[in-house]
């Protein structure tokens, strides 16, 4: 049976010249950047010629970038040390968020004396900047948190213009970019975010790999102490294989950018109406979707849900339930339950997510499948 | 011109059979492990038995062994939260321990309500085994964090006695195994360690990866936090190839323990004899070392120890001057200042650390690349 991989928002499939790239540093180039002898610094030249690919492909400047294991630890960092180290008193973010944002904004509310306020959602799914904008009139230290893109229903918030408004209000802006860099243009001179966390693997990158963008002359204090790495920014030897890998994945999905943004819009499409023939009720969850992300509300019985996704899975075809970094619990996701209300609660929803790996072939097979179950 | 690599206390290059499963991961097993689906199940099963090979090879259960970015981060995650959620008032820890232990140790009194007493450093490098209990009959709950064996001078602790002083006072126990996993025979069943920190990279397996070990019954908050990953106490998608080639890299080093450490031991006898034969009144610092670091204070004065080590380098020799895990810097080691005293602190000393990989020939062409400079 061929398996079918619609879940390239919770993961990617490395890249094949990511994986030889990374095969050879490993053969060849093992020093400690931290060393000084030649092993060392052929390492370290690998470890900055890294920064500054990365940095070109944002608009950035390689200082700007510091790695680390992944969006995950970059939003933990940011989040507690923007609040410690800039002093701030309140954090506005969204109930929409990842966990990695919202769990971490509740440790450091209580761990600091910061509050939070949550800006409303609107019911598709969208950022009110009109609230937003009452908010930030308050006139608190304030460190505003919004995703790029979200994970489990795609919805894409115009970060240069909440980047904007945070000026206009002297906040300080935070984005998770996790579902963005790589998958998008991001351009960080037009876009005037204060800090960006992104990962690797969700641009055919490595696992355990990512990085955070600090806006130059905003000054962070490390979260992992220990070392001099990264400018002293964050300690520990430095993962030169995934970092090489992280790099060489952006290159790639910078360069072929356009392309395959065209292709998988096209799935996307061609999925939505082929789902539609059979289900002419379906809703999708989220207005304005990014590209690669289909999230649908299917109309059929609560009842039937279970062993609806249980089938797919039978049949190779992995498509997610919410989303996958809520790590194998049953709970129903927190952000369908922030824009769907009433009956449409019971019914399941599914996210379908593309990348350029799949093909209309997959997709005929999959609606069989849905046909057949 | 063939390059020697004798600074496997920095980093180690990786075992080809560790590279070849990691790339294989990488080509085949994409799935996210938290993801529900086929694909998020083979990585979860993959994820699983590298714990589980981990844990054999160390005596403890799966549950004990917590996947981390590395070494540093574990220190950090232990150092921080055993005193947060244990309520500890006072650790006890030693000035030659790694930076990763040390500033952690510093930003732990800063922010908690917590002091540190420093255990007194023998002249041959050993800690003052009386001091440690003089301070533990104090009646304050306390956390001792102390190295295995030290990344510097190669000192090897009894881990198993202060474990077993350390139950006797009711302290709990922290040791910095970074050095020795993977290289000595380390069994938790007869070390009653309460937490371990170890790293891959130090025994031939990848860079930016590690685990803590954390003795059942001992309960720890995350301090990275956003995912019910590693049964919650370590939030971000794990980083399979890493994990896998990690696991494998220690299945490995502990097959081969045995006749390795005989080889490398052999090493570092003969390397130590031909030294002699050039530096009759070389010193070696530390007493009772472990066999693959060989630590020496060069009877060479201070104004040539910088050509001599630049010239070392010029000629394809990798050894290190102090710690690399220091990043480039010039300081002086932190650690030798703390056993040499006097003129001796003028002279340079060396770290010459070995591996498997490394040969009595190139023992040979060190020595007389010493005699030309």
């Amino acid at each position: 049976m061929k398996k079918i991989y619609f879940d390239n928002a919770a993961t990617t499939q490395i890249r094949l010249e990511v994986v030889q790239e990374m095969t050879r540093i490993m053969l060849n180039d093992y020093g400690n950047p931290s060393s000084s002898h030649s092993f060392g610094r052929v390492s370290k030249n690998l470890l900055e010629l890294s920064r500054k690919s990365i940095a070109k492909n944002l608009n950035a400047t390689a200082q700007e970038i510091i790695f680390t294991s992944g969006g995950t630890e970059t939003n933990n960092w940011i989040l507690k040390h923007a609040v410690k180290d800039l002093k701030i008193k309140r954090i506005i973010s969204s109930k929409i968020e990842h966990h990695a944002v919202l769990h971490t904004i509740n440790v450091v509310c209580e761990e600091q004396n910061t509050t939070v306020d949550f800006v409303k959602i609107l019911p598709n799914g969208a950022i009110d900047l009109t609230h937003l904008v009452e908010l930030l009139q308050e006139n608190i230290p304030t460190l505003v948190s919004l995703m790029h893109i979200n994970n489990e229903i795609g919805t894409v918030l115009d970060i240069a213009y909440v980047a904007k408004i945070c000026k206009q209000y002297n906040a300080y802006f935070h984005t998770d970019a996790v579902q963005s860099v790589g998958k998008t243009a991001v351009d960080l001179q037009k876009i005037a975010v204060d800090f960006l966390s992104a990962s690797a693997h969700k641009f055919h990158g490595p696992k355990g790999i990512g990085f955070g963008f600090i806006r130059k002359g905003i000054n962070l204090n490390p979260m992992i102490t220990g070392g001099e790495q990264e400018k002293g920014l964050r300690a520990g030897t430095e993962s030169l294989h995934n970092i090489v890998g992280m790099a060489k994945a952006l290159e790639i999905s910078c360069q072929y950018l356009d392309t395959e943004m065209t292709y998988i819009l096209d799935l996307k499409n061609y999925c939505l109406n082929q789902l539609k023939t059979i289900f002419p009720d379906l809703k999708v969850n989220g207005y304005q979707t990014t590209y690669n992300i289909l999230n649908v509300l299917l109309p059929i019985p609560e009842e039937k849900s279970s062993l609806f996704l249980f089938n797919l899975d039978m049949k190779g075809i992995a498509v997610s339930k919410g989303s996958a970094c809520q790590s194998g619990s049953n709970k129903s996701s927190h952000v369908l339950s922030e824009i769907i209300s009433g009956d449409d609660l019971k019914k399941p929803s599914i996210r379908i997510s593309f990348s350029h790996y799949n093909n209309k072939e997959e997709i005929d097979c999959f609606i069989e499948v849905l046909k057949e179950i």
